[in-house]
């Protein structure tokens, strides 16, 4: 551990922050905090298969919602392939770079043979918008607990949303059946060193967590003060600004879905019912 | 870490398993593996400001969609709310008795905030099932990294799905606006040391692995292995055996639901569009 608890939350909020690490200070926390997206990697350095295999362990090991583990992953080692889903991905070439790419799928079809199997006579549960939430968390919380198991293994990874662009030829890419669904991507590899991702601050505390009631108004000052923070670690990473600018720019208009303003057809297609 | 890699793998996949841990082990694998439901808690030993700050941190830490952040947390501690919420969702007395009681939210209302500030006619993009999915993943991903946090502060934890069971009632007891919406709750406490929650089995890695192109069928041979090490996971703690059936009972019927077949309605009523 060579970063301190301070220095941590230095990072994560931008400086000053009125939050302050906790007396008693983990290594988990210590990995959790110093989070960053890596979109760099060598590419010849293969990810094992022992390593999968326990990125995979550790995201089994999350919590799923009644014990269904209602969600599956597909591990795209193959260039083409890569290179295929990269295309379909927004043209995002750092997904043909890494050397592994898990496909993280929300998975109703292997409980609808289980219903099927154990006598059921339909699996009309599984039609409802309740059955796509489940299976759109637990894959969610599986795949948050691999990412932290690859960077306390020192690889890089990042999640990947636009393979949502164009959901069904990603499905067909996959051999994905019906009721299977690709949700998001993480790409996994080694870092490149050449890469100088920098942990990105997030919203004041103030901002998302409220007590004992909800309330949006008080908001406001707080992401006032982030706009600026923000700001600050754009310019040092020679972005543009504007933290707000690229909130409206992605649901200010249909455009900005850039393709998944046809998810629930996608979905739908796909055999997940919404009802 | 007093549990070997080897006997972490025994627990989280029942003897004898295929898998093997790593050669390298990290104190993050080790907390993942061993990752359990607490249901009991000492309900006078608080958890602290302090320490509740550090889960948001982790939360926050967690990767987040185009870094939109879309969601938002209330810590519940007064006593009479968390019994109200104990009955909303499903009579479930140990929300009552956490200390703690977080609930989780998919929040659109603080993008659509901003997208008007920022001068956008609309924040139309908001309306579509892509804004609520890319809610539900990110409250998701920053809730697993809250929850093993807490394991790691030596707390435990539960989520709780049944507060979808009459979301609105808790979304008007949390003072939500529209556009906020409950997606789970997770209590957060000091195990009661009578607790005697063990790591449950996952199912064999071969049934939710796959290589570059998914497959349902050759799931079927480790779904019936799972079955047989779930019996004998649920004879020791003295439940009744079956696995398929207890899938078969969530989605073979609409009364499996819990009135969770009535979410869409509620998504619509509370804001989410769902276009």
């Amino acid at each position: 551990m060579t970063v301190s608890p301070e220095t941590s939350y230095r990072l994560r909020y931008g400086a000053p922050t009125v939050v302050e690490p906790p007396a008693e200070w983990t290594e988990v926390l210590a990995q959790q905090l110093s989070h960053r997206s890596v979109r760099r990697y060598r590419p010849d350095d293969e990810v094992s298969d022992e390593t999968l295999s326990a990125l995979i362990a550790a995201a089994q090991s999350a919590p799923t919602s009644g014990n269904l583990q209602l969600w599956s992953v597909v591990a795209v080692r193959d260039d083409a392939r890569r290179r295929r889903l990269a295309v379909l991905a927004g043209e995002q070439g750092f997904i043909a770079q890494a050397p592994l790419f898990l496909v993280w799928l929300a998975d109703l079809a292997r409980a609808r043979q289980i219903t099927s199997n154990a006598g059921a006579p339909t699996a009309e549960g599984a039609d409802f918008v309740e059955a796509a939430l489940l299976s759109f968390v637990d894959v969610a919380l599986a795949a948050q607990n691999a990412s932290l198991a690859a960077e306390s293994l020192g690889l890089g990874t990042v999640f990947v949303g636009a393979i949502r662009n164009r959901p069904l030829e990603v499905a067909a890419e996959l051999g994905l059946p019906p009721n299977v669904f690709p949700v998001f991507g993480l790409t996994v590899g080694h870092p490149d060193r050449l890469d100088e991702t920098a942990v990105k601050p997030r919203l004041p505390q103030e901002a998302v967590l409220h007590r004992e009631q909800y309330s949006l108004d008080p908001q406001k000052p707080h992401v006032e003060t982030y706009e600026d923070v923000l700001n600050t670690f754009y310019a040092a990473a020679g972005l543009p600004e504007g933290w707000a600018q690229r909130v409206a720019h992605r649901f200010g208009t249909v455009a900005g879905l850039k393709g998944r303003e046809h998810l629930r057809e996608a979905l739908l297609a796909q055999g997940f019912q919404l009802r």
